[in-house]
C-alpha cells in the first residue's frame, strides 16, 4: 500500500466502469447493478457477460479485455469462484480499481478465505485497489457513481459514510434520503480484503467537502491504525461511530456475518472517547447526531434553556437533560420579567419556560430571544412549536380548521387589501423598513387577531423580522401569498402554512447565527421530518437532548486538543442563509438531487 | 366518594353536554372545544355564553339554568375565577359530571388552590364529579364524545389512556392515530382535584372492552391507592406507565407544572415492577409496547429466533437481545438442515438466520415456520422482509423497478392468462385446493421466476397458503388483481404490492395463531408504520426486542400471580382473522373511524 489515497481518488471518480456479470435477467444482482450504474453515471458503462451479445440494449463484452476504451473501475457481480480469472483480466487490461460485490469468500470458511487471498494477491500484484468482497458497493456524488447492487436512494451532500454492514447501511441511507441529508461518499466496504475501513476514514478526513463522517463498524482488523486515523480525523470534523458488539452472542453473530473478531466493547468505548469519536447506538441516533453536527453550532457549555408549548413536554425534557448530564439552570429575574411581559400570569416563571396553554402564538417565537441572550444559557431546546406544519397537520387530522382558514374572511373586511399586500411586499423586498412600518402599523391589530396575539407582541416580532434581509424576504413571500388565498382556496392556505414554516426555520437560523448557540427543536409527531434550514425537529426531546450533549462533548474534545476554531465550524452552510446566498429558496442545502 | 365508577359511567356516556364558555371567537379555546363536541357527539350540545345570542348558529344560553333539557356533562372553558359560580349553576341544574379545562388553580399558588378547593366543595356537595381542572378534556369512543380543547385525532379501539400531561397526551394520541391504534377512552386528567388518576385506572380495569391501559404520570397524591389499583388491573390486562421524574430538576419542573410532588423514582420503579406494571420511558415506547401487547401472544420464555434479510441486521438484533436479557439460542441440526434446503450454502447456518443476500424471496417466508416449530424458541423477530411495501418504496425511491413491474410482460407470454386467473381465483374462493393445484402447478416455474424463487420453494409456500381459508382468500384477491395490471398500469401494480403486503400480514397472523408465539417484525425504514393485522413493523430491532422483553416480563408476572390464562388473552381480535370474521378486509381492526 504505497498511497491508499490515490487509489481512492480513482475509485470515487472513475472515467469509465465495467460491470462484470451484467445481466438481462432481472432476478440477478448483475441486472440491478448495471441498471443503477447506467441510470446515473455520465461516463461509459460496459457490460461484461460471457454468454450475452447485449445487456439491456448495450453491446456486451465477453471479457474486460475486449473493451476498446480504458476502464477505470470494474464492478464484480459474478460467483466468487469466477472472480480470480476476471481479476486477472482486469489487471491485464490495466484497470486500477474494483468493487467486488460477489459473496462467498472468508465468511464461508477456509476455502473461501483461500479464494479471497488469491484475489487479493492478483490485485496487489497488478496494482488494482478494490472494495469488498461481499459488499453492496458505493456511491460517489461528484461522479454520480452508483456502483451498487440495488437501487440506493442518495443525494449529494456534506456527509460521508462507510459501513461494514450493507443492509443496515442501505436502510440508513434510505432514511437519510427521506430526511433530506445528502452524502458526498457512501461505501459498503464488506470485510475489506484490500482497501481498509481506515483508508476510507482517512480519505473522508482529507476531503474538505466532507463535513461529518459516519461509520457502522462490526470489528477492527488493526485497532491501532483505526485509533490513529480517527484521532486525526476528529481534530478536523466529527466522526460518528455506530458499533454493536456489547455481548458474547453478538461477537458470534459478527464472526459469522463478516468473519472479523469483535474486541472488548469496554476497551473500544474508552478508546473512542479518548480519540474524540462520537459513539451512537442505533441507526436513528446516527442520523440525528449527524444532522445535529451539520445544522448546529458547538455549544460552549452544558446549560440548557427550554421553551415549551406544554408543561409535560418541559418535564420530560428536563428529565432527559438530567439523564444526559446537561443542566437546566434557573433564569435571572430580568429574564423572568421579560417573559412575564409576553406571557399570561399563569406561565411557569422559570426554566423550562411553559406559557401554560397561552394562545398568543407569536409570543412563543419571542421567548427564544430572551433565553438565548443570557450568558448563562449555552443552548436552547424549542419544543412543540418548532414546526407549524406538524401542528397544523395534527389539528387537521382531527378535522379542525387552523388559523389560516380565517384569512379570506378577514381580508374581505379590508378595502384594497390586494393593493396593500403588494405595496408591503415591495417595501420589504426593497429593504425599506420605514415604509413597511408605515403601511403595516395600522393593521397590527388585524395581524394580532389572526395569530391570537396582541399588538405589542406583534410589534416586537416585526422588529426582529425587519432586522434581517433574509427574514424580510421570507416575510415578503408570505405576505404576497395572502393575495393568492382567495383565488387558490385550500391550496393557497397550504402554501401559506408552508411559507410560515420556512419563516420559522429562517428565524431559528437567525437566532442561531446571532447568538451562536444551538437551537434544537422537537415536533409533535414521531414521524421523522426533513431538515429545513437550521431547523430539524427531533421526534422526541430525548433525541434532541442526546444530540446536544454530543455537541458539547465534541467541543470539549476539540478544546482539550487545542483544535477548536469557532462554534460554526461545521455549519458553514448556515452562513449562506445569513449572507442571502442560500442555494434553494434561502434555505441551505444539506442535500442536492442529481441526475 | 361513594362509588367513583358510577360517576365515570355518566362522564363517558352522557346524553347531553353543555359547553360553558362556548365562543364565536376562533382564537378562544371555547370555540375549538365547542366545534370538537358538535363535530362528533350525537346528543345535544348546548353553548353557554353570557354575551352571545348564538354560538356558531346554535342558540346560546346565558347559564346552564336556562337550558330546557337535562344536562349530563358540563365542560368549563371560562376563566378560573368564574368557575365557582358556573359550578353552582350546574349543581342547581342537576348536572352530574364536568370537565374543567380552565387553568389558574393550584398550579398558580395559594390563591389558586383556595379557588380549586371552593370549586371542589361546591361540586362535592352537589354530587357532581369532574375531570380537571387545568386539563385538555377527554374522548370516549362509544359516545363519540370529544370533550376536548383542540382537535384531537382519535378512533375507537381497544386501548384506554389517562394522562397527567395534556400536551404529551395529545401528541401520543396523534401518533397513535397515525399508526392505526384506536382508543375506547382517553382522559387528560390534569392535577385531578376530584376524580383521581386511580379512579380512571380502576374504571379501565373493569371495562372488558379495554384490552390495554396506558398512563402518563408525573406525580401521585395517594401512592398506596395507586399501587393497590394498578396491582388489581394488572391481573386482568397490562398497564403501561410512562413516568418521568428521575432527577431533582424534573421534580421541580413537575411541581411547577402540576403542583404535585414527585416521589423517589427508585422506589416508584420497584413498586411498579412488583405490581406488574410495564414501565416505559418515551412516548414512542408507550405506543410500541401497547401495540405489542395487542397484536402479540405472551411468550413462554426468553429464547428468540431471528430471521433477517441482512447479516448486519442480525448482528444488531442479537446485540439488542443481549441488552434486554433475551437469549438467541443455537439451532438444532435438523433445523439447520431444513434451512440449508431453502437457502444458498453461504447462509449463516445459525441463529440469527441470515441467507446472506439470497434473492429467493419466497424462502424468507418459509424460514419463520422452521424456527417457530422449535420447542426451544419462544418468539421470532422477523427483520427486513416484514413489509414488502417498505422495501419496494425504498427501491422505487432509488428509481428502480420492482418485480411487479415485470408482471405484464410475463403474463403476455401466457395464452389465455385472463381465463386462467379467473379459474384459479374461483377455485381458491371455493376452497377447492385440489383444483387450485391442478390449475397452478403447471405455472409454478412462472411464479418462481417472478419472485426469484425455485419450484420447490414455491410449492412448499403454496401448501401453507392453501392450508388456511383466510390465506386462500387473500391469495384469490392477489391473483385476481393480476388481471387488472394490463388495464390499470402503475395503479394496478401498486394494488398488487398492497395485496401482497396484506398477504404477508395474514401469513404472519397464521404463523402466530398456529404456533401461539410472538412474531415481531422490523422495517427498513425509520418511518413508523400502521398496524396491519398481526404485523406492526417496528422501526428498529431495539424497539422490537424491548417490546418482546416486556411481553415476557408480563407473562412471568401473571404466572407468579396465578393469573395467567392463555397466550392469546390480549390479542382476541386476532382470532377473528383465523375465523374469517375480520372486520375490514380480513385484517383485524385495532381502530375504527367514527363519525
Amino acid at each position: 500500500m504505497d498511497n491508499p489515497a490515490s487509489g481512492l481518488d480513482i475509485l470515487f471518480n472513475p472515467r469509465s466502469v465495467a460491470v462484470i456479470g451484467a445481466s438481462n435477467n432481472w432476478n440477478k444482482w448483475g441486472y440491478s447493478t448495471f441498471v443503477n450504474l447506467t441510470g446515473s453515471f455520465a461516463g461509459p458503462v460496459y457490460p461484461v457477460n460471457r454468454r450475452e451479445e447485449a445487456v439491456l440494449g448495450c453491446r456486451a463484452y465477453r471479457s474486460v479485455l475486449d473493451i476498446e476504451g480504458d476502464v477505470d473501475l470494474a464492478v464484480f457481480v459474478i460467483p466468487a469462484p469466477a472472480v480470480p480469472d476476471a481479476m486477472r483480466d482486469c489487471v491485464r487490461k490495466g484497470v486500477r480499481t474494483g468493487v467486488i460485490i460477489s459473496a462467498g469468500f472468508r465468511e464461508t470458511g477456509p476455502e473461501g478465505r483461500a479464494l479471497e487471498n488469491e484475489v487479493l494477491r492478483i490485485a496487489r500484484e497488478g496494482g488494482l485497489r478494490f472494495v469488498g468482497p461481499n459488499c453492496m458497493g458505493l456511491w460517489s456524488a461528484p461522479a454520480r457513481l452508483r456502483a451498487y447492487m440495488f437501487a440506493l436512494p442518495s443525494m449529494d451532500g456534506p456527509a460521508a459514510f462507510v459501513t461494514q454492514g450493507g443492509n443496515v447501511g442501505g436502510s440508513i441511507m434510505t432514511s437519510a434520503y427521506e430526511r433530506g441529508l445528502g452524502f458526498r461518499r457512501y461505501v459498503s466496504c464488506g470485510p475489506a480484503a484490500d482497501i481498509q475501513l481506515e483508508d476510507y476514514l482517512a480519505h473522508f478526513g482529507q476531503d474538505d467537502e466532507v463535513k461529518v463522517v459516519l461509520a457502522y463498524i462490526e470489528g477492527l482488523s488493526d485497532g491501532k491504525r483505526f485509533l490513529d486515523t480517527v484521532s486525526q480525523v476528529c481534530l478536523k470534523k466529527p466522526v460518528i461511530v455506530y458499533k454493536p458488539g456489547r455481548s458474547e452472542a453478538v461477537a458470534k453473530a459478527i464472526l459469522s456475518h463478516s468473519g472479523s473478531l469483535a474486541g472488548s466493547d469496554e476497551i473500544f468505548d474508552k478508546a473512542m472517547r479518548k480519540a474524540g469519536v462520537t459513539r451512537v447506538h442505533s441507526p436513528e441516533e446516527l442520523l440525528d447526531t449527524a444532522i445535529g453536527f451539520l445544522t448546529q453550532p458547538l455549544p460552549k457549555g452544558r446549560n440548557v434553556g427550554i421553551v415549551t408549548g406544554g408543561g409535560s413536554f418541559g418535564v420530560i425534557c428536563a428529565e432527559d437533560c438530567a439523564a444526559a448530564g446537561l443542566e437546566v439552570p434557573e433564569l435571572p429575574e430580568p429574564s423572568i420579567e421579560a417573559l412575564s411581559a409576553i406571557f399570561p400570569p399563569r406561565w411557569s416563571r422559570g426554566n423550562p419556560v411553559d406559557p401554560a396553554g397561552d394562545r398568543n402564538f407569536i409570543a412563543y417565537y419571542l421567548a427564544p430571544k430572551i433565553i438565548l441572550e443570557l450568558d448563562g444559557i449555552d443552548a436552547l431546546i424549542f419544543m412543540g412549536f418548532g414546526s407549524l406544519a406538524g401542528i397544523s397537520r395534527m389539528l387537521r387530522s382531527g378535522g379542525q380548521k387552523v388559523f389560516v382558514h380565517h384569512i379570506p374572511e378577514m381580508l374581505s373586511g379590508i378595502e384594497g387589501s390586494t393593493e396593500l399586500i403588494g405595496e408591503v411586499a415591495d417595501a420589504l423586498l426593497a429593504g425599506d423598513s420605514g415604509r413597511v412600518r408605515g403601511l403595516v402599523d395600522p393593521w397590527l391589530p388585524f395581524v394580532a387577531l389572526l395569530f391570537g396575539s396582541d399588538v405589542k407582541t406583534v410589534d416586537a416580532f416585526m422588529d426582529i423580522l425587519l432586522s434581517s434581509p433574509v427574514l424580510r424576504r421570507a416575510l415578503a413571500k408570505t405576505v404576497s401569498a395572502f393575495s393568492l388565498v382567495a383565488r387558490q382556496g385550500e391550496a393557497g392556505l397550504e402554501k401559506i402554512l408552508e411559507l410560515l414554516d420556512d419563516m420559522i426555520a429562517l428565524l431559528m437560523a437567525h437566532y442561531l447565527l446571532t447568538y451562536r448557540k444551538p437551537i434544537l427543536s422537537t415536533s409533535f409527531s414521531e414521524m421523522p421530518q426533513p431538515i429545513k434550514g437550521a431547523s430539524h425537529p427531533y421526534t422526541t426531546s430525548a433525541k434532541a437532548v442526546s444530540v446536544l450533549s454530543k455537541l458539547v462533548d465534541y467541543r470539549e474534545h476539540l478544546e482539550r486538543a487545542g483544535a477548536f476554531r469557532h462554534e460554526l465550524q461545521l455549519c458553514t452552510l448556515l452562513n449562506r442563509v445569513e449572507e442571502g446566498r442560500g442555494a434553494e429558496g434561502d434555505v441551505p442545502a444539506y442535500a442536492r438531487h442529481q441526475g
